[in-house]
């Protein structure tokens, strides 16, 4: 027999997944690798790319957790178990002001799993899925890297500033008809990531429309929605959509309770179908029975979880005061966030070039040489080049450290150390905020 | 603007899946809904569906674990922690007796998921894998329901009896390649599942070479690898393989140390290229910070691993014998297992029609009439009708009400109650093993 020829060692779906790696997740395992310290490394790495909430922290460090018992080693339905739902279920019912059945959640290992899961349920590889932008940086990788989908950004319009751009989602869902693109749903991040924006009830309740008269679902990524330390309160898109089953929400452990390792996300559906695929599709992203066990017993207690959560929302505005005076102080121009780790600023001033060449040499000139990582806003498809996400939600030393070491960088340049000619689009670089 | 047609409110790829949910998880569910009691429920369920080994529960339930800290909390490397897959590495290294690099461990939420990493990192959608059978009854489901992949089934040789038979392999790769279907992968649990035999090394180098042969990667599921109770000694495939790079391993925590619901598995690979991809797919199926600590801390002590291990092999053992004996004593035939969960029963003789039909027909009567969940061979790819899956590692009293009842059920009938014309393949039921 002659020798088969060698078969390609990798898939091509894995070959564009691996190709296609959020930078999120690489620029925080390299920033987290030699850290700052104030004695012991003073140049170390200051990260403030990452929406992760560490500010409530102290909170979980309580007394140990009661001992395994059987029933914690067994398998359990894989969608979450009963009691764990039954608790999301009064929790999300409590954040979204409207009845949840524990039996339309389906819980899985995060809210990329649950974004994942919604977006396969939806899509057939090539379809698409319409996203107001700029967008949550993951979706990219959430919503497509398993499902295949694809998708279709929809920039604001200008004089909507940061606003949700519902104009824009219409126009986006009527070209795409008339390409011949097959759209399955919009998919957004509500309160806004990386914005920090809380969008209103008539914003959401217009969005469901237009998705709805377009014929697509909507999936809503609510995992800011016990965030929000702005005078805005949340609406759950769901309980203001005409046809609530056409709405899919995503929420996590990993901001409200500043618990990202645990992993542990939940999607709810009330439409069977979506739900039966969200539940066959769970089986491959379980959360352990062990974590569910534990997260089941941090929200028996209604009263203790209202306290941690208004906790956190004036731990979080707090630090993004904090965090937007030290920016105020330096001149750098942002948008006021409302809920979320993470403020939204705007140093096209200081862009080196046009565009989003321009906006790549600033991200690396700041990592190389203040070891300050924030994530550029091509990564969250922002419409103009120049914008940066930067998160506070960590130890208000470090953030002062590392927005110090930025603010030194940019301002000793005085103005921006650009001819005014390379950055046509960039505003005119007030100290105060935009919005 | 005329509405928008509807679209399908479900992807073809999550109908696929919803349709082909696994026989095993639904029995699963079903037979724990009104289990059996005693005394409270006498003729409740006894759920020997399901190879979960439930022996070694109380060794789990010991003094409660440590408080959790701020980097429990946070995020890791989604595809494990470094200190658990150093523990990993020890402990892998010791059952499979080769070196193990913790970089070449990809940690996620159990060992579907690692089949479903491995197979999605291979083949795309309509490519092919060769599976020996019987095989593993989630294998359809965990290798193919999200990559697409196809299984070619590879049944053995009559006079094979019960081992691997690798000529099946051969002929059916060699098939494939004439009739044009791009095959990636061979896919093989060792110890064998459902059937308990431990494969030689001798086997296990031939299939090995075989693979390479045919320029296909070969995925071995190796979660019995400390659940071995006969005389011979687990072989991993790795360790006999000429190109160990083309061999990728999973090991999990459900068996070995009865911790199934913990969803806790691990994908071995040396091929960078595999293990990139694998990495990338980990991100969607990551196991929570919290439990990779307390399993770090289970895998922190190697004398009490090992103490743990021998108990769990001891008490299997034994608890086979008990089952295999209680089938004697009925004159159910069956083939002796050497690892694991269950014993492969031969009811060949008991088909109340030929085919698989009556196969399905006999699940059936045995599950309305005694309430015992055992399942049937074409659940696992059976090459002939006739063939159960009989779980025994759970509580010893529950095993011998169920397998009285199943005796009961079959051999008041004395000898098989359907024409001998029916059963043109079934063995003359002889009341001792057949291996």
């Amino acid at each position: 027999m002659t020798p088969a020829p060698r078969t390609p060692r990798i898939s091509r779906q894995a070959a564009r997944l691996v190709a296609g790696s959020p930078a999120i997740a690489e620029a925080h395992f390299r920033a987290e690798a030699l850290p700052y310290h104030p004695r012991l490394r003073p140049d170390g790495w200051l990260n403030l790319g990452t929406a992760e909430n560490r500010l409530v922290q102290d909170l979980h460090t309580g007394p140990p957790p009661r001992p395994l018992t059987a029933r914690d080693t067994r398998y359990a339905p894989l969608y979450g178990t009963p009691e764990l739902r039954g608790h999301l279920a009064r929790h999300l019912a409590g954040l979204a002001g409207g009845p949840v059945d524990p039996e339309d959640l389906v819980v899985v290992a995060g809210a990329t799993a649950a974004l994942d899961v919604a977006a396969t349920a939806l899509c057939d590889p090539g379809e698409a899925i319409v996203v107001p932008t700029p967008c949550y940086g993951a979706f990219d990788t959430d919503l497509g890297g398993r499902s295949g989908a694809r998708l279709l950004p929809a920039p604001p319009d200008p004089e909507d500033g940061h606003a949700l751009c519902v104009r824009s989602v219409d126009r986006t869902l009527a070209e795409a008809r008339r390409d011949g693109v097959a759209v399955r749903a919009v998919a957004l991040a509500s309160p806004g990531n990386p914005t920090g924006q809380v969008h209103s009830a008539a914003e959401l309740r217009e969005l469901a429309e237009v998705a709805a008269r377009h014929g697509v679902d909507v999936v809503a990524d609510e995992i800011y929605a016990g965030s929000v330390f702005g005078p805005r309160p949340f609406t759950s898109l769901r309980t203001v959509a005409a046809e609530p089953a056409r709405v899919h929400t995503v929420w996590g452990f990993a901001k409200d309770f500043g618990l990202p390792g645990f992993k542990a996300g939940v999607l709810h559906t009330t439409d069977p179908r979506i739900r039966a695929a969200a539940r066959a599709l769970a089986y491959f992203a379980p959360v352990s029975t062990h974590t569910q066990t534990h997260l089941t017993g941090l929200l028996a207690d209604p009263a203790r979880v209202r306290a941690f959560l208004a906790e956190n929302r004036r731990r979080l505005g707090a630090s993004h005061a904090r965090a937007a005076a030290l920016l105020d102080a330096f001149g750098i121009p942002y948008v006021p966030a409302r809920a979320g780790c993470s403020v939204w600023a705007d140093l096209a001033a200081w862009l080196p070039r046009p565009g989003f060449a321009g906006e790549r040499a600033l991200w690396r000139e700041i990592l190389d040489r203040t070891h300050v990582s924030i994530l550029p806003g091509e990564a969250f498809h922002a419409p103009r080049p120049g914008w940066f996400r930067v998160c506070h939600s960590l130890d208000a030393a470090l953030v002062e450290e590392a927005l110090t070491r930025l603010g030194r960088l940019l301002t000793p340049k005085g103005a921006p150390h650009v001819d005014a000619r390379h950055r046509p689009a960039a505003p005119a670089g007030p100290a105060r905020p935009l919005v």
